[in-house]
Order: structure tokens, then sequence, then C-alpha cells
């Protein structure tokens, strides 16, 4: 990335750099809504899929062919480290662990793995992909610590998050070794994602929003911290995504990601205000994607409109793109974010 | 409530009038939790609990007779007023709604109400338990606009909310028509609560935290700002009690409650500034109540030390009372609460 005039505009507005047009990508670009992904679906797993490079590769793929979005993010699941560490893992069809972490002694079991090893299959995937993207960028991504420790201890679907918390809180010496363990390897599969060719990473921390402000200082924050620090010396912009941050947002920006992540629960600009000259990325309502195209297109509109023509923008939705989405009104939304010239 | 230096320090929090000691009381503090209630419900339904004046007036006092908790809540369910506007509403064991709302014509359908008709056994309910219970103040509830008209859409559990969203987003005319019902039921409800002898009340918008900050705004601020204001000329303090609302805390209490209610996802004294010279009520993470003593115990003194010497504040859970919640860490908690002087 040496000429940043050259850059696509998602790169450059990482950097705060001026871009011509908003960039736009949306979170699970590469899912259930698109027909293409239904029908490769019908043949493998979501394990198989993420599991095959080629396969992979066409996942990532399928979104860019059909809308001219400006960055890719490669098909993977955050889950997928755990299973070199040690967990056993399947899909029911949500994410079951069967042996849980539970005790100090769990953490113990846990493994520490090569990236290359453990997951050279996402990685011989984004060597892959990149090489069919041509211009655009690819963007690779991981689970933060507190997301994955939180699937490792609840080890299947949770309201409360009752067990990560009680983990957390009462035993403290074997969460911080359980966070030491998940951030280094989080830390390693993400700097190996940028020698693979990932231009850009994302560290999704979506359970976050479970926490209590000062939970989240004393037992997150410090391991988010380390990723993004350790990802700092790999040269590409990092983005900390995360949902339910409104009421800690001073305290997850200073994590420290390039570009900060937020949801729809607050407006963009209230947002900014609070993280400061930062780079910042969402936040549709996902579930506006099922609207009609006028009161999609206001709600675009409104968004890019408390953007301004500040420097740092990337739209995109506050969570994922759900599984019965029209996808004409997904392209809508990148032909109307497009649609404005900044420069 | 002609003498105010005689009130319970409930109401004098409420009012931000000098109090000896925090007050504190627990959303579902008469619930599944304690023993006597479990026993209770072998042998009657939710339902039925709620329908029979003797054993709602029983089920409010259960935690009353068990800790010098500051305030009791009338046993009831949110929902109830559905049922009298023509919602065949089942619980199994989450609430149930057989013909739910999804057009115009649905919601003309929807009846008005008298609250003594068509909710007596709550009415009565109240003017029983508060012949019982003495000096304890005694607190009404209903669910706000926008919590009621979700349950009226959706018609059971929802993750996304997408059919509420739908019909709020594109057929506004309809969600206002909905919205100016259940809020004129919803003020009557709750003034006939006042009448029959409540001494505060909550209003629970418990499922606002699924909206952006502009969908609130636009398409529920004003609804249940009218209940609020409605409530005012009944003279007894007003609580406001919402969920997932940092990302728009100060829209959220410009609503105009007495007392705003926070959950626990953002510190105390932040929200206070945010929400200015009003009385607050919280904020403690309702899975704490899990955690051992010692854990519990800095979690409390935190809030408590968040909240200083400040007028008008009441101790209170982020959300309800958990199921499997021991009680000994509940009765714990009123009493360090309690520890602490104020005057």
């Amino acid at each position: 990335m040496a000429n940043l005039q050259a850059a696509p505009r998602f790169i450059r507005a990482c950097k705060r750099l001026p871009v011509d047009r908003t960039p736009v990508w949306f979170m699970r670009q590469a899912g259930r809504y698109m027909k293409e992904y239904r029908e490769l679906r019908k043949k493998y797993s979501i394990l198989a899929l993420a599991k095959t490079p080629e396969l992979a590769c066409e996942v990532t793929l399928q979104p860019i062919r059909a809308m001219p979005i400006d960055a890719a993010i490669i098909f993977a699941d955050i889950l997928l480290p755990i299973e070199p560490m040690g967990a056993r893992l399947r899909f029911a069809p949500g994410p079951i662990i069967d042996n849980p972490v539970r005790s100090a002694s769990d953490v113990k079991r846990l493994k520490n793995f090569e990236p290359r090893e453990g997951l050279g299959f996402v990685l011989k995937a984004i060597t892959l992909t990149r090489r069919e993207l041509g211009a655009t960028p690819l963007i690779g991504f991981a689970g933060a610590p507190f997301t994955l420790a939180s699937y490792l201890i609840e080890g299947g679907p949770s309201d409360h998050f009752l067990k990560t918390k009680a983990f957390m809180l009462e035993q403290p010496k074997a969460w911080d070794a359980l966070m030491r363990k998940v951030r280094a390897i989080t830390a390693d599969y993400l700097k190996a994602q940028v020698e693979a060719g990932a231009q850009a990473v994302q560290l999704f921390d979506s359970w976050v929003g479970c926490l209590s402000a000062d939970q989240y200082r004393r037992c997150v924050l410090p391991h988010s911290r380390f990723v993004l620090a350790a990802l700092k010396k790999s040269g590409v912009p990092v983005i900390h995504f995360g949902t339910g941050t409104a009421g800690f947002l001073e305290d997850f920006a200073s994590a420290g990601g390039d570009v900060v992540g937020v949801d729809w629960r607050m407006d963009l600009d209230a947002a900014w205000k609070r993280i400061g000259p930062r780079a910042i990325q969402g936040n549709l309502d996902p579930t506006l994607l099922f609207a009609k195209k006028t009161v999609l297109k206001a709600a675009v509109k409104d968004i890019l409109s408390r953007a301004g023509s500040r420097k740092g923008f990337i739209f995109n939705l506050g969570h994922g793109i759900l599984p019965k989405t029209p996808v004409g009104n997904v392209e809508a939304v990148v032909d109307w974010v497009h649609e404005r010239r900044l420069n």
C-alpha cells in the first residue's frame, strides 16, 4: 500500500484520507440472503465451505460479482480457531461446543497453535481470493477475545451469558489465563491473514454488549487492546466492531482500532462525537433492509447526512445481514451510498 | 402524600428529597427465584395468580415479608391489557398471541376498555395489597406503548422485531393509530391503579433497545410522553424504565418520567450526567446476583459510590431478577444498600 493515492476508497476511508464516494460493504454480505449461497449450502455444510479454500473463495466473491461493493470479506466463521484449540465444534444449526471451558484446568488444556497449521485453509482461501478479486480490497477477520471466550464457556446459545460472567467474575485468574490464550491466538491468526493477503482486518466483538461498562473495562478491554496493538505493526487498517456498546463507547474506542464499528442504536454523529477523530463504520439497522425502498432510502440518507463530509466514514450495517433480506434492497443501498459525490 | 417529611424513603427519593438511606427494590422481586412463589405456581398459572386479587396480593407480599425492601410492586403481567383489547393471550411458557396485529383493520378491531371492567382484578389486588402493606409503598405498573405494541404485532418471541419494525416503518398511519389506542389504554390503566391505591407507577419499555435513535424519536417517544404527561396529574411519581437505551438516553429521558430507569450497560454517574437533574433508578447487572458475595458486594459498592450523595437515587437492577437467582444474594444486596447512612 505504498501508493495511497491509488488505494481503493475503502482503504483510504479507513485511513481518513479523502475519497470520491463513501465506501460501502456489509457484514455477512456473503450469506443466506443470496440465492447463489443457498445453492452451495444445499451441497456443503458451513464448515465444509469454510474449510475448502476454493469454496470459501467462491462464496466470498458472490456478492462482489453481484454488486459494486467496496470491499470483500473472506468467508469464514469466528469460531474456527476454537477447533485447533481443542474444542469440539458442531452446528445444530447454531454452534454447539461439546467440551466447554468451565475451570482453570479446562483453560490449561486449550492448545495454542500455529495459524498455518490449524487454520491453513483460511489463509489459503485469502491468498486465492485476493488473486481473484482484482482491485477490490479483501478484509480478514476474527472474533474478539470476549466473544470467543463466551462461546467457549457457554458451549451453546445463551440469553444472559450467565456462565461467562460467572467465570469472568469468580475465577479472575482462570479468566485472565483464558483471555491471554485467546488473545495471543487471535493476534497471530490475524497477522497470518495479513501475510496471506488480507488488506484490512476486522475484530468482531459481537456479544460485548451484554457487559457493564465496569466489566468491559476490567475484564475485556486490556485483551482487545492487546490484539489491536499487535496488528498495528502489520500496517493494515484494523476495524474494531461491537454491538450494544453505546453505554461504554469511549472505553470501547480506547481499545485502539483504526476504525470503530457501531451498531444502529445510536446516531452516527453522536457516536462520532464521542470517539473523536477516528474512522467510523456503520450504522444502518439490518432490519431496515426488509423495508420498502422509500423507507430504506430515507434511513440511508439520514446516516449519510449525519456523516456529512467528514473523512473516515465507511457505510455498513450495525450488525450482519439477516437471512431473508431481499437482495434488491442491498443492491439499492450500494447505489444510494455511491450516488453522493464527495470530491 | 401531604406530609412528605413522613413519606417513605422510596417516595422521597423519587421526588429528589433527602433520605436517610438509599431505597432499594427489585424488578421481578416477586417471582420464580422465591420458594414461596414456586410453591404457589405449582397450583396456579401466571394468569390465575394475576387475575385473583388475593393471590396477586399474596405474591406481592412474599418478598416484602422476606426482606426489608423499600417498595412493593403489584404482581401482574405487562400483557394483561391486551386481553380486554381483544387479543387472545396464552403462555406456552412464553406469551403467545393467536390473533396478532398485522394490518390497519387489525388495529381497528382492537377495543378500548374501562380499566375497572377489563382489569378490575388488578385494581382490586392493588387496593387489597395496599391495606396489607402498612408503611411500605406500593408501585403499580404497565408496559409502555412500544413494548405492548411489539407483543401485539410479533404475537410471540422475536429476535429482531422484524414484524414490529416493518409495521412501524411501512404502515405509519396504522402504527400511529395503534400507538394512540395503546397509549390511551395505558394512561387510563395507570391512572386507575393510582386511584386504587398505587403510590407510584412504573412504565416498562423493556424492548425499546432494539430501536435506532431515529426510530425511537419519531415512532415511539411521542406516545410514551403522552402516557407520562397523563400521569403527571395523578400526583404520584412515575418511573420510566427501559433497557438498551444508552444510544438515545437523552431522548428517552425527554419523555418526561420523574425517575429514569437505566440498565447495567452504562456507568450510573455517566447516565446521570446525560439526563441531568432527575431521579434515577438502577443499575446492577442481574447476572451479578449469581456471583459470590465478595464480587456482588464490590459491584453494589461501585454503584453506590457512583451515586454518591446525590438526591434522587433508587437502587434496583438493570432488568428483572432472573429465575434461579439465589435469594440470599438478594437479601444481602438490600442489607449492603441500607448499611450506608446518608443523613
